[in-house]
């Protein structure tokens, strides 16, 4: 299959590109390399070096063997995505090409207008670069479960249908996010519905949960093919910057009260996911969505695992409630559904004791290059 | 009150001036006559000569005295909606500030990013501006009718209580508009909920049906006061379209079968409406919803309203069913919910043989200047 990959220099983008390549498919990358500048700009670069997208294909050719290309660009850019799409006649798009930090998306009025800006503006121009020069093209969105914020009623997998004064009618299912980013996604899904009904495009929206894990066949390879690992307030989730700290000796930072919960899922995972997407397209004009996520933890829990594997190797972890810096429920319901994915084939990978050892293990490796100050939040919602 | 009026060039904007100036108000309005170069552009202008601001201010002042304050600038450029909102200082905006066509939104590419980047913008830059320099002002929003689309249920006020497997909570009503111009105001109540919820910003949203109507108390003094008036398929709103059609002796463009209902109201309700909930504002953190329009019809019921009238006239009206060039429902449950604004005290002014009579008759007047090319559509949803 032809796969292009907009965002590829992410966490989750250059994984995924290997992950197609290696399975025989032709991949194409593209990147403009926002994060690395809000990185930069927000002293909050990842734990290990990470190679540009350049640099990272001749390593994988080398030890992988085969060809990823790639180009930097912005998707923001019409006449560059049409080219891309035009040239490479993709089958598959998966995008990532978004600012994916809710952190950086509530610091002040100018990085707000840029999370909006450049997630509408890259899913509208890639919408519009599909229907004028792929129209058959299967887009696999990246979404978040965070569209969907914390409801008191069961959350289904993108659709609910309502019955009301007697009559019936089913709805995407209704969205209330907790940061300007997690909204841009909303925002998006109200635009990828609407085109995708009135054109017939197929669309394919993942609704993810928060990822940890660092490990996948590719990045195993070779050292310099790391996904980039965040453990800042900015890009580090949840997962990753807990076991960041049990390793640096920085109390583990739980905001709030700790019953926030999230459904999550391991890098391999989402992988997964998203060859399983690729190979399952819906329908011209279907709208597909679905919960991507193998297991739901509160915050509190995570603290926990991270405490308990942590002591097993002699790291001394505390566990500290501080003043919770977003404005979100700490004690509620939670109850997604996810089967869509797993009737699929996803066969999960769980966050057991060993795959937290091994993280802790990966990362005592790069403990020298830890900036304490990253850690903590910098950013308040009010 | 100092009320600040975005989009006060427009067909409601102008009105909603002087009416809120003849009450004796503080007004100050805002235009970058975008809707003017998209008229030029597609041949698209109003049925009467419109003067600028500068000029329409000057003559309101003339025949009813009173100033009522302009500034020529875009609402999406940040600096500029920033100095409005400190200098001014406004208690309540009312933020009309958006590109208004559905078919120009569907023309291609370019017209669809203007449509979403413009409105998008301008909606974000004037929340930003009210967070940062007049945090109590009210901000009066025109959302659409459009913005729930046909749904087979009742259509409440903006809310709904969903009861799901035996639990229960309170959402925003699930929306699903017909072209990308209703589609952004789907995505600015999203905007503004977030932000509302977030930062105890005060909004009201209002969900306008079609409005239709020449005559104001203020437009009355002067004709070079009337509101613009289009007739044309971009943007021509489809009473006023078939009073245009009845006089140039152009059958009565019934698009599809004729079923589509909608809730309409005259242009002096929407004043009322406007002022109601400028005298009532919301409280901190309430983004209220109110569904702005007076009677429901149905495209056949509204063709048979103006031939009927017609006739009285001597117009020898016909009315044609043509092809849909849009993609809706043609026949469709429809029962929509508007207490709110009656309750705030509305006295509806409903759509009376009197009142399409005498707008036939103002019509009438200016005959010889109606352009028969601009009424056929010229933009097709596929």
């Amino acid at each position: 299959m032809r796969i292009l990959i907009l965002g590829a220099d992410g966490y989750l983008g250059w994984p995924t590109a290997m992950a197609f390549r290696r399975a025989g498919h032709h991949v194409f990358t593209v990147d403009n390399y926002l994060r690395r500048r809000i990185a930069a700009e927000t002293d909050s670069e990842a734990l290990m070096p990470n190679p540009r997208l350049a640099e990272r294909s001749e390593i994988f050719r080398q030890v992988a063997g085969g060809e990823i290309a790639h180009a930097e660009g912005d998707c923001c850019d019409f006449d560059f995505i049409c080219k891309v799409v035009r040239e490479f006649a993709p089958e598959a798009v998966v995008h990532y090409a978004e600012q994916p930090s809710a952190p950086y998306s509530m610091i002040n009025y100018q990085e707000a207008r840029t999370t909006l800006s450049n997630n509408l503006t890259a899913t509208f121009n890639l919408i519009w670069a599909v229907l004028k020069h792929a129209r058959d093209c299967h887009i696999i969105k990246l979404g978040t479960m965070g569209e969907y914020g914390t409801p008191n009623i069961d959350i289904e997998e993108g659709w609910i249908e309502i019955t009301h004064n007697g009559r019936r009618d089913k709805f995407l299912y209704p969205r209330q996010a907790g940061s300007l980013y997690h909204t841009t996604k909303v925002l998006d899904t109200d635009l990828l519905w609407f085109y995708v009904r009135t054109y017939g495009l197929r669309v394919t929206d993942l609704m993810q949960g928060p990822v940890y894990g660092l490990s996948t066949d590719e990045a195993d390879l070779d050292e310099r093919l790391l996904p980039n690992f965040h453990y800042d307030d900015i890009f580090g989730t949840v997962v990753n910057r807990f076991l960041v700290q049990a390793v640096a000796g920085v109390p583990l930072t739980v905001y709030g009260k700790g019953g926030q919960t999230r459904g999550y899922l391991n890098i391999r995972d989402t992988l997964a996911c998203i060859a399983l997407a690729a190979a399952n397209p819906p329908r011209p004009g279907e709208l597909r969505i679905l919960n991507q996520f193998t297991e739901t933890f509160s915050v509190n829990d995570l603290a926990e695992r991270v405490r308990s594997v942590g002591a097993q190797l002699k790291l001394a972890v505390e566990v500290k409630h501080i003043d919770n810096p977003r404005k979100e429920l700490e004690e509620h319901y939670y109850n997604p559904a996810h089967s869509g994915l797993l009737q699929l084939g996803l066969q999960p990978h769980f966050m057991t004791d060993d795959v937290l050892t091994a993280m802790l293990e990966r990362v005592l490796r790069y403990r020298d290059r830890i900036e304490v100050k990253r850690i903590l939040p910098r950013v308040r919602w009010n």
